[in-house]
């Protein structure tokens, strides 16, 4: 018996968030069921973070015990072949005894992505918010620089636990261009409920004009009752989950 | 009673394609759907091309006549608010009474994605075909130039009834890198069946050096029985539409 840390990529659209439930489709339940198949008998596998019902992972991380007689890449691709299509281990390595993908991580790194339309796109709605009116990089790019550090992001999220702490540090935050597309990529030590997606739908107001960037500032500081926004879950990507000491986190290409 | 001109987006992935059938979703058939919520009564609407099942578009192009009164724009909006999340009308403009968006296309305009890695990739595969051992623009780009021109292309699809000619002029046929995708682009003045799917499944097939550039100029010189390659549908969008004369093509972004 062996402990496995795994890298796991999906397309959350079909799925009811992460966490395994008692009917819905979830991430934890098609894992656990995939690897029955291949003689796992725990009684739940770990994963890193939580995302929400529609949030993508390109690099979501898993832990589970298993004894297996054949090499990682093996496992790796036994595994694609039990799991559903919007679902795909990229990678599966060794781990310490002890490992804990949740409990051990260092960072979590997301990417929002958003384009700037007046109607419907089929094509790139499933991985991006469509939003109008238009914001642009060049408005959203200074907002962002006001979120690093560490702050009580209490405005913005909800701890997992009530009465925790709803203080984090974030250690990168910015916007860039990529095509007609803005993204924002955001890495913290750990994020609240919900908390990308309201600092992204919260700039996004700012941009259009309807919060100025002195509200921003004044719900970050606690000072004002501000309507935060929240984007939706379909342009969020969980792109990262950092392991400085145990094991090394290259999450290998998106 | 006008005749409108409609320019139309999907995702094909859950459309068995574009034309109407007795039961199965279609394009064509939720079109009309949303059509009789706005008073229309024909029989039929008429479409440019005919998309496989799975096969995406940006620009399709659709007619019907219809009594509206109000502007093409607010008949957009309706037709948005009634059509599924998978499909959209990107455009509605008033037409000729006579315009008829297959028989007076001049050219159709497709883009197949294609990127390369050895395991399954849920976040992109539902636009892009995921292909290994892995192949190089460069390597394909000199391929696509010998499809120029007028040639029979009977090697690589099959007409839309049975006798009819095989031959059809390319315009335009090249890969580019973008990113980490190669990108086929290809224009024509009609395509015959599955005609772009194995153009590029036949050229990937040269890539991956299952096939010379020789078998590739013979199977198009109708001189070898050499076994073309059949591209999945998930890669290939339908871009544009071209009219040159009677309506202006601009199909609006992807």
């Amino acid at each position: 018996m062996a402990r496995y840390q795994m890298i796991l990529a999906y397309d959350g659209t079909d799925f009811v968030g992460s966490q395994r439930q008692a009917n819905p489709r979830t991430v934890q339940g098609e894992l656990e069921k995939a690897l029955r198949k291949l003689g796992w008998s725990g009684n739940s596998v770990l994963l890193a973070g939580r995302t929400d019902t529609g949030v993508h992972a390109a690099g979501q991380v898993a832990a589970f015990d298993l004894e297996w007689a054949h090499s990682p890449e093996d496992l790796r691709n036994a595994l694609n072949a039990n799991l559903p299509l919007d679902m795909a281990t990229r990678e599966v390595r060794l781990a310490p005894g002890k490992f804990h993908p949740r409990f051990d991580a260092d960072f979590r790194r997301y990417r929002y992505r958003l384009f700037c339309a007046p109607t419907r796109n089929p094509l790139r709605e499933r991985f991006a918010w469509r939003i109008w009116p238009a914001v642009k990089v060049a408005m959203l790019a200074p907002l962002a620089q006001i979120f690093i550090g560490t702050h009580d992001f209490a405005a913005f999220g909800s701890p997992p636990r009530s009465h925790a702490s709803t203080v984090r540090t974030i250690f990168l935050a910015g916007w860039q261009q990529v095509e007609d597309e803005c993204w924002f990529e955001v890495q913290a030590d750990a994020f609240l409920y919900h908390m990308v997606r309201r600092l992204v739908g919260t700039q996004v107001k700012v941009g259009q004009g309807k919060l100025s960037a002195e509200d921003l500032s004044q719900a970050l500081a606690g000072q004002a009752k501000v309507s935060v926004g929240l984007a939706p879950a379909n342009g969020l990507t969980l792109l990262e989950v950092g392991y400085s000491s145990l094991v090394d986190h290259s999450s290998g290409q998106n």
